[in-house]
């Protein structure tokens, strides 16, 4: 088992990395301050790995949140649903939320946690890929609104995150390949070295080789610690790991929670925050060409859904978080391992990209 | 214009107190990053100040929320209007949020802006003397729950409180005294001359006079500062100022929200607390006549309603935040102007108080 810290100014907390993690009580014990316990999962994971965890901790006064399965369900009714529980077991400000399941489960219940009782204890138990490299680090909690994504939350960060390689074998491969991407974005951002990995590696990856895997899943957290670290409230640096997302959350937006897996509007939200870099004469050719190609060899979308057109999707990013008033603001790549913040892109360059990666005139 | 600043480890912010203040547009625009300003309101407090504010603020792209008045509206269904007015809006994370009213605003506006894309600032502009002297400095923020008072929240601290004296002119009588509950409870935990300076200043007081508003509100505000900057998060000492709370809180619950005041709420809660304390052994029973008196003198209600059961009041405190995981613990005094912590108090002796003040048995 890997131990990877995060480190923060006011606190601090350890991601546990190896296989058959639920089952071992001593990881959870000294991170659970009292005896009230609420699992919140949905209905897919539940099935597969909520028994366990209950066995695990057998001591607690536990009960259970169970969700339907779905970005549909990121919602403000969820986190409601989570109040109405703990209000009716009379939960105190001392128990503790544990989120077993992926980013969905991950961000509404963080986001009750943060703001039941104006916070209490959580614990996340990643069951996705795209959990346990993005997800559960960072402590961005939150739960959409109908018309912008993330736009209700708090930061909020765990007592610990404990991820079991062994919630992946039972992971849809469709699923598998979308935390990929976020994997891809970490290399882009930060790491030349990780990216030439990742292309040499992508196939044991694909096939779930578990050193393969271990190895992907601790360089991508440690690159994502490393830069929560130094910006916990995400007032600088930290807006390197938007990378792709101003695209990928209009996508998401327009076509409605639970079209796109969140994974896969960031291979899109990618593929042209690339095109963008290049047309700007920051990214070579050639590196936009490596990157299109090895999401494209693992079959995730580079190009927008067809019926999207110019003016939803520019409608829909008009609303992100990282577009400062004003002004048109990009993360983009530099050089494959190096990203950059973009202020002030001219909007015709923005439409050249939209419209070359596939989004409609009108 | 007196300034009180309220110094806290990772910010500070200023309370400015004095007359004519909402027309100061200097005052406000050190405290405003952005452009998009969201003023929050009701329909009691809109018609009276939010013009003079609007032509304050006119150089901003200023939009307004007007919610009705009411205990009731401190909802999450209220937070939720406000995030589609942002929403609908493409309100950014530089806006700011404005709170134009008494402690419901106030305390729905905070967490709206705790929440909306993880925080963004807001100003705080209270306009009641319960606001003013309470709800307005901590940056304690929530809405309540239907089982449960302030169960839904976050910690935010504005950039800024303006208090305008001239605000008070307007305040209803029944609501004035009930900010005189919280200022009573100030001098009772923290401050024994405060206490007698209230006894012998109160008529003046209750006439609203300029110069006794002007030095109360000041010396309830530095009480509280003082204590919220010594422990921001209630680890420790700040839970001092839940003195009454837990049984006013209930109190309101059981009442339905909007039936009694929350000051009032407080009130009956201090003479409860006063008469568990003496019960206890620490407040001598002369104390506990002069807390009365005092808040019988300005017609604060010292008893609860005449229809409420033991059990339902302490079924509604079993939820109270304050009250820890498998113990009963309470804020009592020690003597006036000494508040203490009191744990594992014996549920007959509370039975005695709820009795002793008033309770059904059943």
């Amino acid at each position: 088992m890997e131990i990877i810290p995060v480190a923060l100014a006011d606190n601090a907390y350890p991601i546990y990395l190896g296989e058959n993690l639920l089952s071992q009580k001593h990881l959870f014990e000294p991170h659970i301050q009292g005896t009230q316990v609420c699992i919140v999962s949905n209905e897919t994971v539940a099935p597969l790995y909520l028994s366990t965890l209950k066995k695990t901790l057998r001591d607690r006064n536990v009960i259970e949140v169970i969700l339907p399965d779905g970005e549909a369900y990121k919602s403000m009714a969820s986190a409601e649903h989570i109040f109405d529980r703990l209000i009716d077991n009379r939960f105190h400000r001392t128990c503790t939320l544990i989120a077993l399941g992926g980013g969905v489960i991950g961000d509404v219940t963080g986001f009750a946690a943060a703001c039941y009782q104006r916070g209490v204890d959580f614990i996340q138990v990643p069951t996705t890929l795209l959990a346990q490299v993005d997800a559960s680090v960072g402590g961005k909690t939150a739960v959409n609104h109908p018309r912008g994504k993330n736009m209700i939350g708090a930061f909020h960060h765990p007592q610990c995150v404990i991820m079991d390689l062994n919630t992946l074998e039972t992971l849809p491969t469709r699923e598998y390949r979308a935390g990929f991407a976020e994997i891809v974005k970490h290399a882009l951002i930060a790491d030349s070295s990780y990216f030439d990995d990742l292309v040499n590696s992508v196939d044991a990856l694909m096939n779930k080789s578990p050193q393969c895997l271990h190895t992907v899943i601790c360089r991508s957290c440690q690159i994502k610690a490393k830069i929560v670290s130094g910006d916990p409230k995400e007032q600088g640096e930290r807006i390197l790991l938007n990378f792709g997302h101003t695209f990928a959350h209009a996508i998401e937006t327009c076509s409605g929670y639970g079209t796109y897996l969140h994974g896969e509007a960031v291979s899109i939200g990618i593929a042209m925050a690339a095109d963008l870099s290049q047309r700007l004469g920051l990214l070579q050719p050639a590196a936009k060409r490596r990157i299109l190609d090895l999401l494209q060899h693992v079959e995730l979308p580079i190009a927008p859904p067809p019926e999207l057109t110019l003016l939803q999707l520019k409608s829909a990013m008009a609303l992100d978080k990282k577009m400062l008033e004003g002004g048109l603001q990009f993360i983009l790549l530099q050089q494959i391992g190096h990203g950059i913040v973009k202020k002030a892109v001219l909007e015709d360059m923005l439409d050249e990209t939209l419209i070359a990666t596939g989004c409609k005139l009108s």
